[in-house]
């Protein structure tokens, strides 16, 4: 199903039309006429209410995701990460506005190139509503909105993973490429109606196209920064344990609901009984595959470490999260359960495995985003019937490649012209100091 | 008002039910058969998004639980009293998809024994809803996705009462039995239209059903728990001061706001004038009424302790919020704010004397839950004329006992396979190293 | 546009009631009316749900200010801001309840004198909304919903600026009077139809009649107080740094979420094509605005004092959003852009001027709502074809002059009573012991 694709037609306005019709012939039907255009309204107001309130939930992650990895960094590095959330956030909104948006959504059916034109356009006009007959079915401004506040999502992925080591103005000078031109283009194959659409890869919500999308740039980023001092040294995997898990734990639920605002609102449309059921379902189905990867996550810790390791089971949690978003409207509540529970088993093992490979993700950005990312877009071949493993396995490699590639070459020419990586000298201190001036909690912390 | 049935007559349908009886015998009005359909889908999917919004307040509850009882807590069980939320919330939703929504909805009128299927059933198709003329009115999923944050609640409440002393795995298979068996039971009594909803108990959003049963499963436990170490000892009460205020008030802050959700959505329907003015009354009364037991417990507290006492202040709020949630649509808003204000005058009472007698109950949670949600349903006498006494009386005896003793004897059974209270050295130490295995605040305790 | 006066005429609705007049004539449209009166009913249910739930979301920033304050705040002094921030909502919401509303929206129009009644009304009847064929389009209680919680958000400001040294039952006694007498005096000059909306004063949602408004009674009650011990001393500014930086972070997010109920709803329908327009182009605006004034001041913190400060930052975000409030529909995105960029430009310049001539301003509330809150107004002027630079300025005179007057003759009376300043002792120890007798981080500070 391409959800995205704006464009769906409406047949039971075929009455309205109707009405319209008749109307020319009898003018003693203009009446109706008009109750029939106050209802298309109506529908036009639901659902672009529906999609703000959904933006309105997605731009909340972006708090989740601060609150997140604030909470597992330490906490010299803290202020410096809210920092970038904060400045990550109004980045995307900005780049977006005056590029991505464009990029995304303009460009042709089964394309590679993307729209290359500037700026938003206008609103839809009450007279182009009307004569569509319901198929324009809600404000341009709230699609925008509603797509803005995505990108800045997979944004948030990559600053958790390049944690306590990356500089600030770096990342930052990222955020700009990543908003307006990386994240677009791969966005418009799919959601802009490209070839990774045509092909038949299906992404309801963006296990692809925004988590993979943002921890393919997170392993660009990991890999020319290398990881943190002391996290493998003395020939052992040392954890550094993050300064505040409540604040972790409340990134966590702060996601969670952020999610159904994510999920719920890319069914992009609310205001028919089929379409209400339908994002009921997504309702019910995000939140089982959420309960299903924490539970699942928290028994193997218990089982694998003998502990009920809380970061496991938050990071259970958005695996399960992440896995559902590529098809959480297909399965029925229980195989959602599953889908996400496999999620949460899976993120376990990544993140130890990836430690033991010495890839340093501070917060396992890469293997709820990525690795799991993954796995949720495989599954939609078991999930939905119209699914193709094949499909699934291109349209995963295709994000991979373009967002890694990149985002290396991004960060390459970046660190010729002024570093990448903060001095070690500032990384024993901490970032907070020297990129920030500001301690988070000077009155807490032991000498 | 039997709020929770479901199924109510919506005479304002006639005129398109008319119009289908006109169409069978004069084609020409088909057209405004098809138009009248449309507004019966419009009509169906905004009291479906306003299950869906509602829904998504509530479990934000769970993030308000969790905040509050880990800024309730010392550091040292902060860990683990995350990471019982965290898992609460979880297993609610799985069990109560598996086994209680059926439970809970599934058996016959006036009855004692529940439902016994498994497995959500399928949401309503588009023709049912169509021919109905309008009766089935929102989402089956929708509605349980309403519920399923409801019964996540009930067990919120009792986390924070054995907390700092019950080992965590005892009460996750606790939680397992409450949310799929003990809570649906009652909850099926009155909202799935058994004995006490023949009785006339009423009881809108769930003082009982919700907040005293959550209360009652809260003294079991603590009843078998015995105090913290050191609460009583030298035959004094020990204040045992909280460790992170500001995340308590952010905790009380979100249960506030998810109380929109809770009471708001409890209408069950917003679509028609009289329900849109009720749903905005409950809304008034909510707030309101939280304001008026904040206020109450603040003086309160001044008065009798001579300080401006921030926790008894934050359990005024709640209990206002319990209080009203048994009737928040009959009173008038000044009228909601006394209710609001009586039940914050009770919480400081109840928590002073709870303590006197050697209950511990680290968050107040028998309080304001317990006491107050017994209040709430007293009150109703007071503030809906079809409220009567006994009939109260006799719901909230029932809940209590039930859901007291099938909690007792739940927890004697996992007492004696596998414990219930974690030994002297690992309270000594915290929870949080010997269950978790890990700090909440790694760099900011003192030793 | 006036966009707080409540009746606006609905031309749309001409059909129903053109039905209503034809029905009387021929029996047989009567069927035809009831579908036109059940699309009235639908269009009141949905307008009223989009009330509610940006009430929600206004009633959530009362989260934020106490995040934002309490962070911002040293640790000894944060139960006392945490209970002057729930203490202050609750007396907001009790005063407007019982005076405000009525003070606020029951006076005639284009008067100076308020409304005098007490209590209030009843809701609309189902009679009433529909012989007005649509012109009266949502419940009166949701409408004193949203209109309570900007009263809450208005003397939110208050507290932040006054913070660490006010006596915390001296702020209180001045809430009540703030609450219910002086904020709704000057927002019935405004949005009750007063003499300010006569002379083309333009307020959207609030620079002036909420943000402004606070930043004056700030001001009055700072110059009374004098600054904090240690602030100016040695002939330096010394800097004060808040205790809790992720909690300020954390604050500033929830603002900017509850903003979009407060922009939002202030365009106070949203049930037809124009009105989903003009509330989209409302949320894309208000978010670009805080993207815009977040940014600038981050960039400018970085040139002028070499370091990306995150406190200027997050100021930077509310500046956007304080600056964007007076007018956010008519400007486009990229405007909106940067009027909120300029805001973030003013709020780190006046905040280092204002420091500079000892005015102890902790938060930054000042500037953040009273400066910036007046270049909202006169940037109106700006992006509104219809403002006029003189009347917005006689506005901002009018409410600065009012506000400021009626709060300092408050705060000197009730200083000669009780007393408006804690003793120098009790401000060195912190007035959390004090005034609360509790500790916010028992655990953590170091001695």
């Amino acid at each position: 199903m391409n959800v995205r694709m704006k464009m769906k037609p409406r047949t039971y306005w075929a009455g309205a039309v109707c009405f319209a019709t008749l109307a020319v012939a009898f003018p003693a039907l203009a009446d109706e006429v008009k109750l029939g255009d106050t209802v298309i309204e109506l529908a036009y107001a639901l659902d672009t209410f529906y999609f703000l309130m959904s933006g309105a939930l997605v731009m909340w992650m972006g708090a989740g995701f601060a609150m997140l990895e604030a909470g597992l960094v330490r906490s010299k590095n803290t202020v410096e990460i809210l920092t970038k959330n904060v400045a990550l956030y109004s980045i995307a909104c900005i780049m977006y506005l005056i590029v991505g948006y464009n990029i995304m959504y303009g460009g042709g059916p089964n394309g590679v190139i993307p729209g290359l034109s500037f700026f938003l356009g206008a609103d839809h006009t009450v007279d182009e509503v009307l004569t569509s007959g319901g198929e324009t079915y809600y404000s341009s401004m709230a699609d925008f909105f509603f797509q803005v506040v995505f990108v800045a999502t997979a944004m948030s992925i990559v600053s958790g993973a390049v944690a306590e080591r990356m500089k600030l103005w770096t990342f930052l000078l990222f955020a700009v490429v990543m908003t307006g031109f990386i994240y677009p283009v791969q966005g418009y194959w799919k959601w802009g109606g490209g070839f990774l659409d045509s092909l038949g890869f299906l992404d309801f919500a963006g296990s692809g196209v925004v988590h993979l999308c943002g921890a393919s740039a997170a392993i660009a980023g990991v890999l020319l920064l290398g990881p943190r001092k002391g996290k493998y040294s003395g020939g052992r995997i040392n954890a550094i344990p993050g300064a505040n898990l409540p604040l972790a734990t409340l990134g966590t639920f702060i996601l969670w609901l952020g999610w159904f605002g994510f999920n719920g609102g890319s069914e992009l449309k609310v205001s028919t009984i089929e379409e209400a059921n339908a994002v009921s379902m997504v309702f019910v189905n995000t939140n089982t595959a959420a309960a299903g990867g924490l539970v699942a996550a928290l028994l193997l810790s218990r089982i694998w470490f003998g502990k009920a390791d809380l970061t496991m089971a938050l990071n259970g949690a958005l695996a399960g999260l992440v896995a559902i978003t590529a098809e959480p409207l297909a399965p029925s509540p229980l195989l959602a359960t599953i889908v996400g529970a496999i999620g949460g088993l899976i993120v376990v093992t990544s993140i130890v495995c990836i430690d033991k490979i010495k890839i340093d993700d501070p917060v396992g950005a890469i293997s709820v985003h990525g690795v799991v990312g993954i796995w949720g877009l495989l599954a939609v071949s078991f999930t939905n019937p119209e699914g193709s493993f094949l499909a699934q396995l291109i349209g995963a490699a295709t994000i991979f490649s373009w967002v890694f590639g990149t985002s290396f070459v991004t960060w390459l020419i970046i660190k010729t012209i002024m570093g990448i990586r903060v001095s070690d000298e500032e990384e024993l201190v901490g970032c907070d100091i020297s990129e920030c001036g500001l301690d988070a909690y000077p009155e807490f912390t032991k000498d």
